[in-house]
């Protein structure tokens, strides 16, 4: 069931240590099938060295699992609410990444100043609101995808051009249209956060991007006018050669 | 005698480089047999690529060599004030890993920011008292154990709940069921204090855990309602399909 | 066509994840050959364990594709630029390493503070001013170019003794006399962006470098007078001995 | 002519790029015979990789090349100022490690703040003067020894018991009983430094060390009295068993 799936989830959660984003076991990821509306998700508490595709477990929209003899990810219902509420999303991913970790403890947005946040997000990573007593104690899980989608709703931002966020106290979540790209802007938001603090303990003074800024690395790289990489037909001016 | 302890307690020590914990031999690891009151613990300064299961060193609870050819750990005295004083603990480690000893050399407790931290320690990690001068001359490697003892009773703190601790001046002592827990938990404090450092650099307001999301991931992996990971009944819902 | 320059190219850019200069594809280096006035580019968002040298795109000096089935990478306007106004520079890289980033955010230039720095830059690597919105928008790839040149010039700032800049808000280019001389520059100001962040955040006092060890540190690598390494003459005393 | 001291410094040489204590070829090692007054010391410039144990180039005490085909480190008379005013080491190194040169460049000794530090360095690290322009146009490299042998004689302080300086502006120098030791005292340097920086961005208050906990941690790894490791008689306490 989901064979397909379940490989590319299982190398996207391999991919986790390699890129330096998880210690021990701490991340997840997974990934979905929008016509069959089931997602495929890590088991919990399993070591990278010791996990096989087949380990994936595979639930259901209401957060049930389907098929799979291990427990998945302890975090499914955020990964759940998440599918349910930004439909266009394929792959989602957490970790525990050491930097934006740091600032979700302090409460504060990976803020756009560089043109490699600009690459891949349109604006600040929001650190969404930390959870009150009463939605960690009634569905902790559940409301940690709740406090995200809220805060993208609030502050009127799109999630397919910002896919990641912070929790507040807690740490980062990104998705993406694939497990694999969902993954990579996981990466790029441990960068940027690394790059950042030492910015900000430089100088604040003038060191947010400017919207243009953002326009052009932004749109450098996605939309119907995107010139990076192989598969555009816009940027390739042969000159006239024989 | 102990032979799969002293494997044990081996391959411990032998993690600590690879998890990042160590320069050169700074670092040690004892487990032990609680039935007969022996502990087993890395000898002083051989090199990790010398060191073999059977240079382990045999110590009773008197802190006496029972077995072995090699010194063991200068530090021998803490751990067999700790063994003594935990009644609960199955392993100890002592490591000079940068970030703890940053921490320990500010006297700074290691505070509860973020839930990484609350995954594994159920509040601020003490920076027990630096030793005076009397109990330096006096006893040195033992009264680190005390020191840290004293601080846990001074403090109220259950041990195994808060399973590592900061002597000031010096570094990280952690402990845990076995020598591998002991371990895992010496490298979480490692994580967390440059977590840690990096939050406080950026704001101190309102970057200390709530009691209740303390409270709801120290017991999403410990104890009777833990539903992290493949050991416990309740996480599991499998949906009714065929 | 171009092919030992090519792979000169080729190995520059793979040198640049061993150097840790690089997260995925972010960063390119080209090599020119001054006589046929062509350069040859890395190709946009290719992954570097898939590259290969035949995957060198050759340009012109009016930045038009002359020889290539792929597109050369996006900043090829930037390179163009470069090598039409630095006309004695054999090569050129790009690179998002995080820590010169860090300074580019910060538009701060990164300040001569130790003999690192002046072995290889004979002053303080400067900020280049960050693009207008016109400039944007008008021609952002020729325009980042066209802002180096533009410092360099108001500034006074010889080319080749500092050879690297910073694009304020992106991020470094470095150049050389050869692909893999421009590679090295920029692991260099890697590194010394590191020391100086760090020197900076200790204390601002007396800790630039003054003129007469600039001087020194810099001609015993560069010029006439050079003694480091083994091409030159001067550094040998050979005692008589017989 | 001296091959087992070539191997010898040869070894230690290869280990600095294994330590993470050079980028490239910044960093030096030489080790002394002192029955025939020659030292043998590293080629200047030549890649680690490439580099031979028959690449060692032999120097008398007045700095003189006696055999070798390579040109020697273009840092001889520094080791040459050493060897000569520090009678009692058998080897030196210099590396430009980039925690210890941030603290040179700031012209701030590496305090003793953690016993990671006394077991090695029996108090602050020095940051000797910077040169005069007179000094550095007279000579430089000579010079560079003298300020630190100044700052030792002037400041009191006994060179076996803190093996290691700063040159401020520059960067460190190590020594010890033999090469391998200089270059593991040249680790413990950069790894404090790395340390006492954290320690004193989060507080200056109390993190010096008391002298009664320098004397414990030094004299424990050092002197008549030292119990740590296998090379000493004071330790083992067996108890009787049969």
């Amino acid at each position: 069931m989901l064979e397909s799936l379940k490989q590319e989830v299982y190398d996207a959660n391999m991919s986790l240590p390699k890129l330096g984003l998880v210690t021990f076991t701490w991340g997840n990821v997974s990934g979905i099938d929008r016509e069959k509306g089931l997602f495929v998700i890590k088991p919990s508490g399993v070591d990278y060295d010791k996990m096989k595709p087949s380990d994936m477990v595979v639930v259901n929209l209401k957060g049930e699992v389907v098929e799979g003899d291990l427990n998945p990810s302890s975090d499914t219902p955020t990964h759940t609410y998440l599918y349910n509420h930004f439909p266009k999303i394929g792959g989602i991913v957490h970790t525990h990444s050491p930097w934006a970790v740091s600032f979700a403890a302090a409460k504060l947005d990976i803020p756009a100043m560089n043109t490699t946040h600009a690459d891949t997000f349109y604006g600040d990573v929001p650190a969404a609101d930390a959870l009150t007593k009463e939605e960690i104690e009634e569905d902790y899980e559940g409301n940690t995808g709740k406090t995200i989608v809220k805060t993208f709703n609030e502050r009127g931002i799109d999630y397919e051009a910002i896919p990641a966020a912070l929790v507040s106290q807690h740490g980062p979540f990104a998705w993406g249209e694939t497990p694999a790209k969902a993954v990579y802007n996981a990466k790029v938001l441990e960068v940027v956060a690394e790059e950042d603090y030492h910015t900000m303990q430089m100088t604040m003074s003038n060191s947010r991007l400017p919207q243009y800024l953002l326009d052009k690395h932004y749109y450098r790289k996605h939309g119907a006018n995107a010139y990076y990489g192989q598969n555009n037909a816009k940027s390739k001016t042969h000159a006239k050669h024989e």
